[in-house]
């Protein structure tokens, strides 16, 4: 059985996995498309194979040419669409954040289990990186003892003006909120912002790069370093320190060269050449699971805790304190974690 | 349009690549298998989906309901499949070798040729490895200069009792006569084998490990050292000395651990750990090009030249000569190297 | 001139560097020694090839057959020694800390600006580690632009059960504190300590592993993991992330191992194996200047520096709050920084 | 007790083993030089602290002032010396080669043994490098089974006008077969030479890179990569293949830099920034071997092996045949390997 999905949202996320949908993952295709630019949608529907274009995100969730909705649209349209997918008990898989306000994540919640399966997946693409996949392994295995602390680094080569100071947290640094929550199988409880030195290389209104230090439920610490205009690349690793060992997340690297006095080896220009298996692989699995009528993915449960680290971030970031954190208790739905 | 494959040999490497044409690539399905041992045939049709056995390759090809072949039996049989394919005007892909004789490649030559057109590919999946891409890209870019020599280095966890000395040519050296071609964009015209110390973990039958120095059309040589029971795993490296600077092929590295006074990475199993991702990039590559009426991947030709070669290479075994290797003239339809 | 060096204790360290002397450094003997432990004195003595033993400090220090003096006491005794030391004019190296206390670090200042020349170095032997001069050498070419954070890691395999949380402080992050100040030029304003998950591998009284964030005048942070048992081996890394890119100190690496499935580096056992060539350079530095007449090594305010830092971290770990920190007046003695 | 070291040559090698002696080595000081050049001679006599300048070589060797002796003149003069060494009786450190004749290394062998004691040790200073030493090491644990293949990899930014494809196997691949034979502990008994393409950034008389097969006792292979003209740095690796897994000497890297899109590491500049420290350490070990009255350091009879392979490794060059290699037998003096 082929899975129809439906896109809403067809900026460059979504036209990226549109094309990935159409040309790389076994079992799917793109049956409808829109977005708030008609346009664009219409060009990139072309690119697609000539699918179709709704009016609407609305329209697009009740056509009978749908059976799986992808929302990519902008994160304050989010929870519309994802409920709205729900009520019409369709899977449905939303780019990160699920929503950017916990009340919305909460709702998304509730509706999810009202109709009482899963049907939502949130686009935490890292957790089907190699990588980290790899450094998971390792702990899992016992060879590295208990975990205690996980060091982070995330770096872009550069932003526009329009990313702000708030968006380090609530934009960059919640990729490392989930992939600390996934890898250390906690919740986290208490988050303090220290802000470094800032670059001469970004805009005056944005503090960076920037560092927080989050704490889990059994005072775990993982320290996240962000850099948004890093100038030389984009970089995302870690190190998961251990009782008997640490595991790092390396940048992938499969050829290097010997040249003018130096070895070198590449590192990734972008998160799409960093991260573009990743996002392959989690859509496979997303659309494989629907074959088996199964939902497979970061439930909505991960999308609201991440929303709420991060929202509470942002205070952390104004406060310059430790702030602690609180969840509303974890439906049954959303099992152990 | 979805491609339908019918598959020529059942046995663990048509498995994986019908999995894969099922599961993985976009625009396939399989829709016919075949084996010399029905039964087994029939078990991995089940696995397929439960697609239909055929009671010999040659029904198999004549199916309407089959577009493409992937000829995966063994290698004796591949030149009669291959040929069919032809005569029916159907594209395929053979693994490697083409054929084990010279004599049957030319007949597969000469009969693409008449044909026409471009039906035949052969499975040299490393030149879909990402880290082999990068070493060429290095070369192209012009930063290592002109080539001077190639090292390259294959070796194995271990091997059965089945396999012997000329096998080291004919069944594993082969792919570093692919590779080196495809790297230098030259044919190969002489080859010497020297004979290092056998491993005592071999069979006593076995040369195991063996080294040869071909050399390219303008002098370049490749030094290819194969070891099939390395014992620690399966290890495959080259490095490309250029006039100005080298390009390495590493082990693929995506995570480390430091543990009981060592930092450790993980070597690759198996080829499948290895490669499994250039055959499926290698598959998908063929499969989008039929989609668009295109015939992608290595060509008859490119089959043809590796078998030369390692023709070549076993009497070269036994002469412990270097011997010089000739070719036939290069038919317009395989175009330039 | 052949420089004639008197040893203040003769423990692990003291023995260590008395041996580096007599056989590793150009242009000093031992001629020598005391301990508190008159036997051991004797002992260390024999093994240096049977040098004078005297029975206290004072006694040496007043010796005409010696011309500097190795401070390698217990911490406590530093300040005593040092004092003496400049009273009777003679070039001194002690070990670090300088002394454990601030006012003591203010005499020694005192004592040494009066006397009107610089005698005393201290031994923050991490400076001629040719891996962190590698780090400084990358922020001078400019290539990494603007210092902006410094992420370190020091990791020992174990610790004995006399080691308390305090001593992660003053005994470990102080390497951290001197290398931090010693990297980017200026002086630590503020420190705050974050503790992590505590190992089980460490006795009950041990905060460990210990984490710290130091902030320099101009706002550069620098993060310190402390992680006195480990357990894996001895570990010391560092990452200086400047506007343009990084530089890392890495753990030497001099051949690999590929075995049993694995790509094995070895990580040093200890500071000894880690440091025991910094630990030559600085010997060998300090006694190269004593025959030309000049005092080559980190001064006594490089000493009072880290003593303070981690005077205040040491505070900083009771009230976990940021604490800032106040020097006296540079005297003009220890120059520019 | 001081040695007293007389230098015969200050050449560039010359003048820095001279001041090694005189300011890193312990034990040792420079009593006296002699050059053909005079005038040189007596520049180098200042800056190794106004040392006394003889007329000859062999003046030198007489001096009661000269305890023993370095021979860092010209290849052709290193018999004359080092048979004036050994009927003085003095013992005496020879750059490699020891001689470029094999009958002047057998006149060498022969008078050594006449005398009854060793008092001659050659330069190959690799044995001293750390990373040649734990390539070693992880062989003698037996981790990594028993010895099969050793591939070696030699290359030189580049080389002057002066340098002739002769002098590839006489002055460069005469260290790999220093190693080859030390690492393996066994003779080379044959060699064959296969030219690869030659670079156009050598001078057009040179075949340059040159690529040997070297082959021990027991059948052990031993190739060598050497390029005088690599272009992008001094790189002197290997990989020492066993029957349970492979040891790799690989350049020492203690940071690395990411900027501008890459990792980067540096990559040696020439011998003396690889190896610098290697002869600090061969040297030290003489003088302290001196001191106790023991000749510590490769021996005549490791001279006489390297040059007797390299003798037949120039024939091997003209013929492109592989040659076969006898040696005398070993007199007991030099002990089994």
């Amino acid at each position: 059985m082929t899975i129809r999905v439906g896109i809403i949202g067809t900026g460059l996320i979504g036209e990226d996995h549109g094309r990935k949908l159409v040309n790389v993952i076994s079992g799917s295709r793109v049956s409808a498309v829109t977005d708030v630019d008609r346009a664009r949608a219409e060009e990139v529907a072309m690119t697609l194979g000539g699918v179709r274009v709704h009016d609407s995100g609305h329209d697009l969730i009740g056509s009978d040419e749908v059976d799986a909705v992808l929302v990519t649209s902008t994160g304050p349209t989010h929870a519309e669409f994802v409920l709205a997918c729900i009520a019409a008990g369709k899977p449905v898989m939303c780019e990160k954040p699920l929503a950017p306000t916990v009340p919305e994540c909460l709702q998304i919640l509730e509706a999810e289990v009202a109709y009482g399966d899963r049907l939502v997946i949130v686009g935490y693409m890292r957790r089907y990186d190699p990588g980290y996949r790899q450094v998971k392994a390792a702990l899992e295995s016992g060879q590295i003892g208990e975990p205690l602390i996980l060091h982070n680094i995330h770096r872009n080569p550069t932003v526009g003006e329009s990313y702000t100071s708030f968006m380090t947290m609530t934009d960059s640094m919640i990729h490392e909120v989930d992939t600390s929550r996934w890898l250390l199988g906690e919740e986290i409880t208490a988050v303090q912002v220290i802000p470094p030195k800032r670059t001469p290389k970004a805009f005056p209104h944005l503090q960076d790069p920037q560092f927080a230090v989050f704490t889990t439920e059994s005072g775990i610490i993982s320290t996240v370093e962000f850099f948004a205009n890093s100038q030389y690349g984009y970089d995302v690793r870690c190190e998961l320190v251990g009782s008997l060992g640490t595991a790092s997340l390396l940048n992938p690297v499969v050829a290097s060269a010997l040249t003018e006095g130096q070895r070198v080896d590449e590192v990734p220009a972008d998160w799409r050449a960093r991260f573009g298996s990743a996002y392959t692989a989690e859509l496979q699995a997303w659309i494989s699971g629907l074959q088996r009528g199964e939902c497979v993915g970061p439930s909505a449960w991960e999308g609201y805790a991440a929303t709420k680290v991060v929202e509470v971030g942002v205070e952390a970031m104004k406060t310059q304190e430790r702030m602690t954190i609180d969840y509303v208790a974890k439906p049954a739905l959303y099992g152990e974690e």
